[in-house]
């Protein structure tokens, strides 16, 4: 961004932008205003092949809409989460649409073919996790990641998670998810050498206080290389999996 | 106690007892009041060889008074919890005590030769959960259990926990102690088909919120067998192990 | 487990078992993958005669391929928790099923012979409770405990609680269950002198913060010889009242 | 006070009361502004024999202050709650008071002789409570009520509390101060029949949070005739009992 | 309850009375188990006029049985609370009910005429807090108190409170009832010099959390003879203010 | 007030008002009672051309009467809060009201002319803000201010705000409106000289536990000049803005 | 902020200015960094008289060079909040500074003849609020307002109050601090017609958990025109009121 | 770990490794035990130059014996975290040292040539952070990274900010630490196009609560890319940073 301004400056001392202009251009260029939201072209210069939209609170028209303006300005793929099955279905109208229902998301546009250093291995503590599990590994595939799932593999049954050592340790980013008391977070981050994103679930009852228990007990993990997103954030997971699977491309 | 009611009822009838005799009985039975405080003879009639003192809070005078009361009337060990070492040393000069430091018990009479269904086995997750260690291992030695210690194994480091299957396997009881995210009892009892009892201790900074992480991690434990007490509550693991040590006893 | 790892690597050396076979039983052979879950079929030979599914989040379809797996496993009961009345149904066309309504619990199979100790007593502090209680209850007798209810106790009508003295001293596990204060699970754990598993319930309203209270009153419960379990956990309490009152069989 | 502010209003339709002097009685009656606070004589009128002093926050010099301003506007007693020892010796120098040091109290005259409907009972669940219930028994007595004190008799060990049913069923109020798990509160409003005022402390430790566990368990109680206090407010619920023991009075 | 217990040991001494009589007498006195429920009759004797039955979580049919049972042991009124206005029409098909919707409270038999040492105000903050003050006001009318209501008076506008000094001066006790802020019953209790009983409500959002914002307040009242019942707790008020109104009878 | 009072008293004194008549006058001028509520006209004197009604818990004919009330006595638009769809329909039929769903918001009669110091500048983190945002957009305007609407500038995409940096350096006031992380009340306050009025709001999910996060991070706000009002409170910040705005009409 | 952009790329364009000088200025001008710290030059050019120093967890030293930037740069007066007294008197060794020690606070130079609206009014519900009000008060006069105190006014005894209405209703703006309940926010804003900045502090014990229980309160507020500040933020308080008490100056 | 059994499993069958050897080896091979604690040489092995050792509760005598096996097993930089300045100074007569006070963290060895993708930028809010920042600074240069500090650039003075954006902008991961409100996190996030790891800090007071408030905001962050550790854990950020910081070594 300041290399723009420079270029920018540049152009207000040669005349060939006035002063006005360059005032504009610094204010408006990131986003495309469309009434109701402002789309952020700068964000898909950024971040590989896909674009995300936040569906819930939005109509399927407006998400029509940004999607439109998205595709329009070179995108190949928009993703978009917390989708409702009737918006898709609405969507599906205007636009094809690849529609998940479980982890309700919306693929508009290819799924990349995978690139990165490695594997993100996505895992979660039982089988209630899977929507968010299933958030976080699409997203990861739209931005362009190859995806491990490894499903149902909690800690109180410890033979299930060592049977997969190989994919742990191969992992370059690993997302552990888990509801209740959140153990697998630790579990895993003892266990492998690479970044683990840990995602708390709702998943419980009672003391489980909506994903709190499971929240506190990341946050506490005693081993190294473990950092957390918010409760039932699937696709923050992926997202953040996906740029540090990436990592290599900037050097 | 019903036994006691009826037959002193028995007697009432008989005239071997009189009415207010009778009433008297029953009022006054389970305790020796010392003035300030009740001393209950009871409960070490119900429990195995040693009775126990909540230090805290009481002067060495009265705690001196209380193990007096106590051994007058039968006891061979009295185990002091939460004693402060400055309390230890008063004591130290009436009565023989053997103090320990960090588990802040200190102990009259004789360690009972141990007996039970088998070991109890005390776990810890670090080395900063050592003093509530002590406190349940101290405690369930003292009334009569055979202890093994198993310090420092915690989840992130699951070779350390895996190097002592023998001893998970074999236990009659476990006891799981961790701070920060707790998952050692979840894993523990995924592990071992005998009761867990887990304790949460207070070990930890920022988000363990003084033990409230280990807390919630524990009771959301998905692994079953597995039950809480209070956090740093050595005392009441110690205790309750023992007593589902000796189980068989009762039959 | 250990043994078993022995025994593997016994054969390795006497070349009846390959390396790879080796690897491949030490990592698959605690559960049998049927797509959707892992099920665990070495509990099984761990916890006497009946096996255990959640039923919260799986379709009717995925319960009964479960029970099928475990029932082919020479497994004689089947015991479904948290399972909706819609599904029970649906069960019942494929598998005969015993299901109990306010317990949300069904039993595939016959329930066994009660053995054990003695008796596993269940109380409750209200009708409010029986719910959660009978989850408890009916958990045990699926394991192989006798059962006696206790409900409607709680201690703000002593009388009631006292008039079930012989009950409460001659058990061998007690489960105590209330919400609002949680007084119960104190009073029950200072007149008995067997282990106390506590199971909060979010009966209540305001001030109970969905069974806090109630939580916390028990975790803090000043007489000895009592653990928690989560909020509204029956199935819980109910197992490890099972375990503890079967320990005599270990010895 | 409307019954004064009408023959104020007659004063100066009569003419013998200013129109100025009325605004300024209105205005100024209730208290006398000495500076640094304003002393609520009002109170005093309403209340019995004895005016209350809040301690903390104050210096020996401004105790002294507000004491003589009390005494020589006819108050016969003053107490003094939360008070330091080292303040308390200060202020003797200056004025003879009787100084209570576990329940930080200060009486400055003579404690009256009790009055009432009854006995005001104070019962704690410890012996670490006492602190609490002595603030509470002594703000009663100074107030005129008589004081029966029943300490260390918490619901763990039932029968220290039932061999006391006769105080217990004879008072005109309870006050039930425990920390912990603060059953005693519902087991005592159970027994009695009068109003019952629960006092949580910060007696505990780990999850008793301070006093947030008693708290909640008292705010829960199902007995009913049972309110609640703030936590530690040993005065407050002397200073209420005293006041409902004087019911009758005003009739 | 003591007095009972000597009577009938002199019973068992002259023979009268058999020891397993006396027994039995002694646990099964105080209710009448009807299978679903204790039906307790002691309280009857205990409290005046009318009996009380939470309606929460019991059938018409079950609610309709336990009403006989104290109708036929002499109660002439039954107040029901916690009542759905279907079960109320169910039970208007047995017995005459009088139904108060929005405080979901049913009346069987007469409400009595008022006695008591002199008027119960309840007070609320706003026109929302209406429904748990008419349980509470509805609850010692049917118990027997004269009730005095001021809606809406809020501190917000502190001249709606002022405007009825006259009642707030005169009363025996105040029930005060807010919600959001909880303010109040401190205004109140500077200005009464009668016990305030103050109910938290569970009106208002955000950051009221459910009516702990007015919980909190509530309990920190710096207004002395101010004491709390649980969020909603209209009855438990009600009750505690009918006792306290009958104080003198005591004497 | 207070002159008030001082006139009156000076009527008595002149005996052109009588006591009783002075004496209900102060009790009663400030509202008119009209059943079911207190209506405040004190406050339409106060606080330029609009009067308030929360219109949460009343019914449409209650809403129609204080409407009426408070047009007869000269008010000239009536501003309904929190309003139903439903309730804004039957409200239709007897007065003409203009309704904003999203906001909630009905208002009767003319939205004034914009007076004040300045603009009020309206902001928004995203787009779900937005009902609040307009609650207190239509607030203000409803009252007198000029607003300008700044709606999805959170700071996650810091150009959307910085391109609107002029609106915020001219504004009198500010209504920072964020849910999540609530960051935008400390960047504006960072940037703006004027005060800032910081709107948490309920949008979010997990850790954002219904607006706490935001509420906190709007607490803890290291610029200077920023206070906080309630979760979701638009109104709230809406009024006292205007205040703000009006500020030099008072000099 | 804008205009100087658009002044600096007129120089730009002009020649006048270099780019890269144009690129320093951006990044540079608002702030003289020395080392430690970041000094703000900026905002004692927009905000009046005096410029604020966070006194806490800076050294003597730091302060010292601070201050003399400052003083360099043409501050005439400067307020050094949450300073302690050791470190007060070694500033003094190098700068004449008035310490006051209740707040806190500490002032170089002159404090400014009081100038804006009208008069801040600085209330405390108890004497225990006082350090908090004083830093509250000392801020707004540094900044140029006149303040009034009003101290122990609590809602307990409400015509402590009501005596000061001249001052109250004649207020610009109103600071209202309160600890416990937190009442005195609400009874100020319903007495009141300008903003009421209300703070909560962490005076009370128990229930008020270092004042969350005042902060809700205040959120809560039924009054309007009422908006909360950080629990013991005096300062924050203070620069607020002297804000809006200016807000004339603008327009 | 998987080959390493693998070829474990090949010796066995080859016959040079017996079956209890190769136990023995599955078990130890990973630590050392030397008593008190079990040094993890595993570890070492996986993560570049450098061994961390958590200092607080460990002795200097403990922390020398470990520090002295991990550079007998070749390791060239021991960092000690949590280190008291007096442990520090018994060490250094055993060790030479380098101890960084403000962070509590000493360095035995040389730290190693910085390596990795890019820099580590650490930014924290304001000056009362730089303690944990310089304990993630150190960490990440320690373990072999070239680390940026952007100290005291809250987002309440965005200028500060905003004048580091070429840092921001070409960091290969930004460690974000802040108290108080915490946006620093979102707002760098939304800035740049790289990993961020939101530190949340205790710095702070009242409605700040240790911490929480940051923690909730930065949780809650809608900015992309944003994880989080537990309020004040530098280390673990510095850690997590420098990992990704090599992710390409790994490829």
């Amino acid at each position: 961004m300041n290399t723009n301004i420079k270029k920018l400056l540049e152009g207000v001392r040669d005349g060939s932008v006035s002063v006005d202009e360059a005032l504009l251009a610094i204010k408006t260029r990131p986003f495309v205003d469309i009434g109701f939201a402002k789309v952020d072209l700068h964000r898909s210069a950024r971040q590989g092949a896909a674009e995300v939209v936040y569906g819930a609170g939005k109509t399927p028209e407006q998400i029509v809409e940004i999607s439109r303006v998205l595709l329009d300005n070179g995108q190949q793929t928009v993703l978009i989460t917390r989708l409702a099955p009737e918006s898709a279905e609405e969507i599906r109208k205007a636009l094809p649409i690849d529609y998940h229902a479980s982890a309700r998301i919306g693929i508009i546009g290819e799924t990349p073919v995978p690139s990165g250093i490695g594997r993100v291995v996505v895992a979660t503590g039982g089988t209630s996790d899977i929507p968010v599990a299933e958030e976080a590994a699409l997203t990861a595939e739209a931005l362009g990641s190859e995806v491990v799932r490894l499903y149902d593999v909690g800690v109180a049954g410890l033979h299930r998670l060592l049977s997969h050592l190989d994919e742990i340790m191969s992992a370059s980013v690993i997302i552990a998810i888990a509801g209740m008391e959140g153990a697998l977070a630790s579990v895993i981050g003892g266990l492998a050498d690479c970044p683990v994103i840990a995602v708390p679930t709702s998943v419980g009852y009672g003391a489980s206080f909506e994903g709190l228990s499971a929240l506190l007990s990341m946050l506490n993990s005693c081993a190294s290389g473990v950092s957390v997103v918010n409760i039932d954030n699937g696709f923050g997971a992926g997202y953040l999996a996906n740029m540090i699977n990436h990592m290599e491309v900037k050097a």
